[in-house]
């Protein structure tokens, strides 16, 4: 492969392996080296050439499976059929749903030594996500009645926060069970703003997912 | 000074020093020379023996000033003259309002490029602050019947996530207006777990700090 030639091909081939690697070794047990003894004669100035660091390879991992899966929320966020508070649940639900996160949370890292990782899932969920999906939705329900508040720009980013990151089970390593203890908490949140969207559904994913990161660590 | 004999006090001077000029330059424009041009001829093999950048510095310099005022916080705590919902009034007064919180918002970096240190304030937040100060008080607000919840250790980690990193102007960068947007949201998501423990002075305080910090950035 002329990897001068087709960058985006070579990235593609090198991200394709190490997320092959890291499900069936796991992400701590892979090193760059694993990496580079399967991709068949590419040179590690070749992959050093894309990606600092094994860090940098499972954000772009991460970020590649979520690019893939966003068309879906945004199918929900543009839907004319639903209110905000609608389309609110339906994406919490599309989002904790979609296939992808068996996947992501198989290869996940321990979040705990990876500072750079969590700031840029941090980052990827205050900067795009909140703004991208959330936001939009928040303020058609504000428009259309269904949701209320003078903040919404506020109220997506506090909900995201709580949502994304501390619900999240690979940031926070939560068990199973702490899993269902966040969860209840969070419900509680949700309806002092007056948002009843969370069931019992979002909180069996929730708990599997969990499971899903606790058996793989 | 004979740094092998008296580390501690070489870190001391280390971080009197940088105290001193992020106060009067900023952090982003104080370099680790500048700090060894004003060390009296401490080496810079000295400096490096202790801090592995500035990174370190400034968390070492903040967690300096926030040790000094966490005996206040652990006083609030063991008083027996409050219920649990009073002392988490209470102590989340004493944090804001305690002036080193001046001092730590004109020395604070820009964190958008400070995944470290972000790591390092929420790991404080989260594994220290949170079990050691808020709740035990919780705890005792559930005994005393001043605070309901089922899940004491969620509900601190949420109230934390949400006032200590969320609402921190140096974290998100907030103007004073985002200031008073966030403090309204978590007011009514304070309210929402009946604890409607946050004021007007709480309010004023924190957009003072933000205004600190965007005059200092």
């Amino acid at each position: 492969m002329a990897r001068n030639k087709h960058p985006e091909e070579t990235v593609n081939l090198i991200l394709d392996v190490a997320f092959q690697l890291f499900m069936e070794k796991g992400y701590e047990h892979t090193s760059i080296q694993d990496i580079i003894n399967h991709l068949g004669g590419l040179s590690k100035g070749a992959i050093y050439h894309h990606f600092k660091s094994k860090e940098d390879i499972i954000a772009a991992v991460i970020d590649r499976m979520t690019e893939e899966s966003n068309q879906m929320l945004a199918k929900v966020r543009d839907r004319d059929d639903l209110t905000g508070k609608e389309k609110l649940k339906a994406i919490f639900k599309e989002s904790i749903l979609r296939p992808v996160q068996e996947d992501i949370f198989t290869v996940a890292p321990n979040f705990s030594n990876s500072p750079r990782l969590l700031f840029c899932i941090f980052r990827e969920t205050m900067d795009e996500a909140a703004p991208d999906y959330i936001l939009p939705i928040i303020r058609q329900g504000i428009s259309d009645g269904s949701i209320q508040t003078d903040y919404p720009e506020e109220l997506t980013e506090l909900v995201m926060l709580a949502a994304n990151i501390w619900m999240n089970p690979m940031i926070f390593d939560d068990t199973v069970e702490e899993s269902y203890r966040k969860f209840m908490v969070f419900r509680q949140m949700m309806e002092g703003f007056g948002l009843d969207i969370v069931d019992e559904e979002l909180l069996d994913r929730l708990q599997e997912l969990a499971f899903i990161y606790q058996k793989n660590r």
